[in-house]
């Protein structure tokens, strides 16, 4: 078996909960880059003890340990001196490594104070992990066979600047990276996480490359996720599962990787050369901003109106008064009167509507909160779509997952009337 | 020696480094909170050996283990069948908990598959942490003296929900709690970071309460945390620190904790009477987005136009043509043409309008990427602001500090006219 890595990352600082341990994540990302397995990740203080305990278990894990933090010259930075305790060497003094410290103090001209120069002791028989950012080396150091460590600063940016300087290219002499980790992840809509689990459940017992469901905010992700000799080894690899999956889920499949619902519905209106006009009510301009979130969204919406308050549903969409007394400002007629009347004023192809009870208060046994309704007004004719979304997830949610369930009729509108070739037909 | 807390995150998306750990931040800056010790963090991916083995090191280390992750209905989902495993219990199917999720999916039209009730399957002896978001509970176990388990789903909103209404309480009643640490963070718009820090120089250096400043997306916080008996002693001791700190800096103060600009200002056209409609163009919907986020919005907003073609500036605003082809859409007549349009045809006591390049193309030499226009009209007259944010930050960001400028003015121009007691004087 392949020897594996574990992330050590040392600070208080993280177990007061005072910073996000985004190093955790580059290094997990960059270790899988370099198809080294990686099975635990730990956090502990600047505590010798908790170090030194925490650092046995890792050496008894794993055979490359990267750590990150405890390199400051204060006296709760303990990394290089627990390390040396720990395998029973002593610390030397790097003179090379002070002179460099006190050049980087003269280069800001200020004085040295003398535990600057702590930071220029190294475990004996440790390699220079040079910091090309600031003042604290790391070190690679090999204490007994099988066994690599490699430490870090905690600033990010330090610790990333060693690592594709310097980590990198030693781990690769060792012979890593010889093997990536690459994925793709398929993105759904209007489909839950077990019925699409049970779609391709004979997928999620693949190898390589292996197939895994999440689900979070509405949407459903099929990561696919590769193990070979390079990028497009792995790309190779994935294609045929991809296909399989997406003619699997069919539309309810709407892109990947990082495309959205908005940016794959705004693609399709380039392609089509069509242009859109907004009306929320519930959603009050989510719908308007997921659209311009995207440069160049000018070319595909015109605009958009938030008629929140009822009468200017009827003042700036036309929608009939009588319509709204008869159905309630929640209803499908109204929805549609919404998109007919955008699409109209706003003088668009297509004319997308919302309306709905967010809450947490406005809800009735008929018209529940999470209640909403979605027309999509089209060239031939306008569609309608109920949506409950229930209360319980709150007002934020029911709004993203309204806004993002109108861009997915729309998308689905646009893909199913290209495959007709209808469009433009007005 | 007091117990400690362990927290053990399960998700092999986080040894790809797919996601940054905020779970584990968010549980440790609550354990500080609760005065809770808590010496290690582990991460671990979807694997019942690996699993296993981290939770046996845990209950060795520590007293409350509290996990997240693993709850989900798929197969790869092994928290809780591992726990039993570990503890030797079977796993006993909850009616209550099945009739709960089978709920939740017949409050969205969705069919229940199979695997979904194996949610509905906890260790023998563990009572439910109710998930009030979601359809995968929790469970509070104690299988042996000495020993709480406590366990999360991956979804930061719904741990975080549940930690506040269940585990909280559990921990309190467990004698936790007695001294705490609680914060107060003022927030602060229209200053920078190191005009405020010096401004408040002498009270960086206090030690209970401390002050820290922080900074980002274009706001300045200072944080004063205290630590004491309880929240009311707690707020003794921050209460004559907020209030000078409030004096230095006056109306660059917009709030405190949760208080956003958009819910500030709210807060002042509710308890002014007035109105607001909305007029954007570069920020496409967001400031109506961001208005419309708090429940019971439609007391004081009326409606937004989103005029993203400058003919809709003109057909839905009333903006002359003429002065658009004077001075551009970007432009400081143009916004406030666009302010008095929208306050007049939605029929509002306010109308905010902005008018800018967001980018990352039109910007000119004239009007670079990074301008922007913001206008209100009120009762007696309009005001106007230019800002010049820049390109480097992109789009996203240029939008976003321009929702927050506008909201801002707005808030400014209702506080002013409030001390000058002419509101309402049309």
């Amino acid at each position: 078996m392949a020897p594996s890595a574990e992330i050590l990352c040392i600070g208080t600082e993280l177990l007061l909960g005072q910073i996000v341990n985004t190093n955790a994540q580059f290094l997990a990302g960059e270790l899988a880059k370099l198809g080294i397995p990686h099975h635990f990740q730990t956090v502990v203080g600047d505590n010798p003890g908790r170090i030194r305990r925490a650092l046995a278990l890792a050496v008894e894990r794993a055979g490359i340990i990267l750590t990150t933090g405890g390199l400051g010259p204060t006296d709760d930075d303990l990394t290089h001196q627990t390390l040396a305790e720990h395998f029973e060497v002593p610390l030397v003094r790097h003179p090379a490594v002070l002179a460099l410290i006190e050049e980087r103090f003269r280069e800001r001209n200020r004085s040295m104070s003398p535990t600057n120069a702590k930071q220029a002791d190294l475990p004996e028989g440790a390699q220079i992990l040079p910091n090309p950012m600031g003042t604290a080396p790391g070190i690679i150091w090999e204490p007994k066979a099988g066994v690599a460590i490699l430490t870090f600063p905690g600033v990010p940016a330090e610790m990333r600047a060693m690592w594709a300087e310097t980590a990198v290219p030693f781990l690769c002499s060792r012979g890593w990276g010889q093997e990536i980790f690459y994925s793709r992840t398929l993105r759904h809509w209007g489909i839950s996480e077990s019925t699409l689990a049970e779609r391709v459940g004979a997928f999620l017992q693949s190898v390589n490359p292996t197939v895994a469901p999440y689900a979070g905010n509405g949407e459903v992700k099929l990561r696919i996720t590769a193990r070979a000799a390079d990028i497009a080894a792995a790309e190779s690899l994935i294609a045929p599962i991809e296909a399989s999956l997406r003619a699997i889920a069919g539309l309810d499949c709407y892109g990947a990787d990082e495309e959205t619902l908005a940016s794959v519905s705004a693609a399709l209106l380039v392609r089509t050369g069509t242009t859109l006009a907004v009306a929320e009510s519930c959603t009050g301009g989510m719908l308007a901003e997921a659209l311009t979130a995207l440069p160049g969204a000018s070319r595909y919406l015109r605009g958009a109106v938030v008629a929140y308050a009822n009468d200017l549903k009827t003042s700036l969409l036309g929608v009939d008064e009588q319509r709204m007394i008869d159905h309630g400002a929640v209803s499908e007629p109204v929805a549609r009167a919404m998109a007919e009347g955008v699409r109209k004023r706003l003088a668009s192809d297509w004319g997308l509507a919302l309306t709905g009870v967010s809450g947490p208060g406005g809800g009735t046994a008929q018209k529940p909160v999470g209640l909403v309704y979605i027309a999509l007004a089209g060239p031939a004719e306008t569609r309608a779509v109920e949506i409950r979304l229930g209360a319980q997830r709150g007002r934020d949610w029911i709004r993203r997952v309204s806004t993002q369930s109108a861009l997915d009729l729309l998308r689905r509108e646009i893909i199913n009337r290209e495959a007709f070739g209808i469009m433009k037909e007005r």
